[in-house]
């Protein structure tokens, strides 16, 4: 397999993987975003992802990193790149990485027919990336397969979000831009939002709540749900927290209110 | 009250605080760390805390923040410092903060007596800043008033720390630095460990998991719960998860964890 060097900033492909890295609008207008590390390489391989280029540090890549970069450009059809150091740390999200990288080719958007009947998660202007991440990786553990996120949300597919989720992206379906209105007008299922403010208590919920198809609206930090995504609620809960705290994160509400709901679907409460 | 201005980055005050803002091993040999902001403030200056200084940016501080400094200062006692924009910027945690910090003296470590009986959630190894202030706010929240960090976590007074837990720290008794073993021999209540590797489903465990008081067990990001503390511990979980996802992130299982506990305390089950 043929491997290029690339060695100087200026090179144009390296100048763009650099936006891709650093610029969440790069990643939406080239359509294209960067993974990182051994975990993230193995599930786009495994995946149905386009990997046009696979990226290794040319002097500090592991063993194990190389073989994974031959392994998923033969697999994928991708080209071979090498960095030398200083230009690799120029794109890698962490400090200590392994040495390999690769770039993905986002998928197209889905048709909103792919989830007007699904259970969802909303995330209602969500703006650090670090917990957009986390919200998709537990999401998917919680059976929830669908995101969509609001035109305010920070972008689902950067290199720091992707990295979050550990690759519970290539097992969902994912929406970006979509205004409360339109789920409004798309969605058949029942539309729960997750409000520190008020509403009913989960815990004191009927079961009934997680019956049938569910968006579960998760709000931005500090201001919470937004005036239009509440206005297209059908009910609101409250997680009941002790008064020695203000809120919890988001990412953990949304795992404390998925997990009720998929605590009351597995028949865990009838089995007490 | 007599502002002093810091122009120098060679000022010792100004070094001494550059390495709590940097160095987890500073805060601990320091007996010290930094607060960020106008809600860090707001709760140290409302706590028992000794706040020995207030720290503003000379050029960008709010009204908001130089008032809640004047008052901090004023109501604990504490020196007013200035400083220019480049200074402040090496201190901060973030990159457009509001201007007011505050170095906090660190309470001292809390008799075993004072735990050896309550609720707590037990930190063995877990490494990410972000993850262990998430974890600290979602205990309190959930009413698990008590953290205890294994020596292999991370230090929980950093200002990374302090700033994801959103003030919880003072909500809280936080212990450092005790092992699996101290735990075993001193705590007189239920010892549970978080596990994704077997143990019991969460949701299928009989409600007695939450009866008196209980230490939950939170393993490190990756390798999970160590030997040494399963070792120790009296009943393992696991969170039933979709395939589609290895785990979860350990403040998201904790959340689930906890918050499972508090519904069966509150009696959500016998309302259902």
């Amino acid at each position: 397999m043929t491997e290029m060097l690339i060695e100087s900033e200026a090179n144009a492909r390296f100048k763009r993987w650099r936006r891709l890295a650093g610029e969440s609008r790069a990643v939406k207008k080239e359509g294209a975003t960067l993974l990182e590390g051994i975990h993230l390489t193995q599930v786009a391989r495994d995946s149905e992802a386009a990997i046009p280029a696979v990226i290794l540090d040319a002097e500090r890549a592991t063993a194990e990193a190389r073989a994974l970069a031959r392994e998923t450009a033969g697999r994928k059809g991708a080209r071979l790149f090498l960095l030398p150091p200083a230009l690799y740390d120029q794109l890698s999200p962490v400090e200590h990485g392994v040495g390999v990288m690769c770039e993905m080719t986002l998928p197209k958007a889905p048709s909103s027919e792919l989830w007007a009947d699904r259970d969802l998660l909303y995330l209602d202007g969500v703006q650090d990336a670090g917990n957009a991440g986390t919200l998709i990786r537990t999401a998917v553990a919680a059976g929830v397969r669908v995101i969509l996120a609001s035109p305010t949300a920070v972008n689902l597919w950067t290199p720091k979000v992707m990295r979050a989720a550990m690759g519970a992206h290539f097992g969902a379906v994912i929406a970006e831009g979509v205004t409360a209105d339109t789920l409004a007008r798309v969605y058949r299922g029942t539309v729960l939002a997750a409000d520190a403010r008020g509403g009913e208590d989960l815990f004191l919920a009927s079961d009934s709540y997680a019956e049938g198809a569910v968006a579960w609206i998760m709000g931005a930090e500090g201001p919470g749900v937004s005036a239009a995504a509440l206005a297209v609620t059908h009910r609101r809960f409250y997680i009941p927290i002790e008064a020695a705290c203000e809120s919890l994160n988001v990412a953990a509400a949304a795992a404390v209110c998925l997990f009720d709901m998929r605590r009351c679907r597995l028949g865990g409460t009838e089995s007490r």
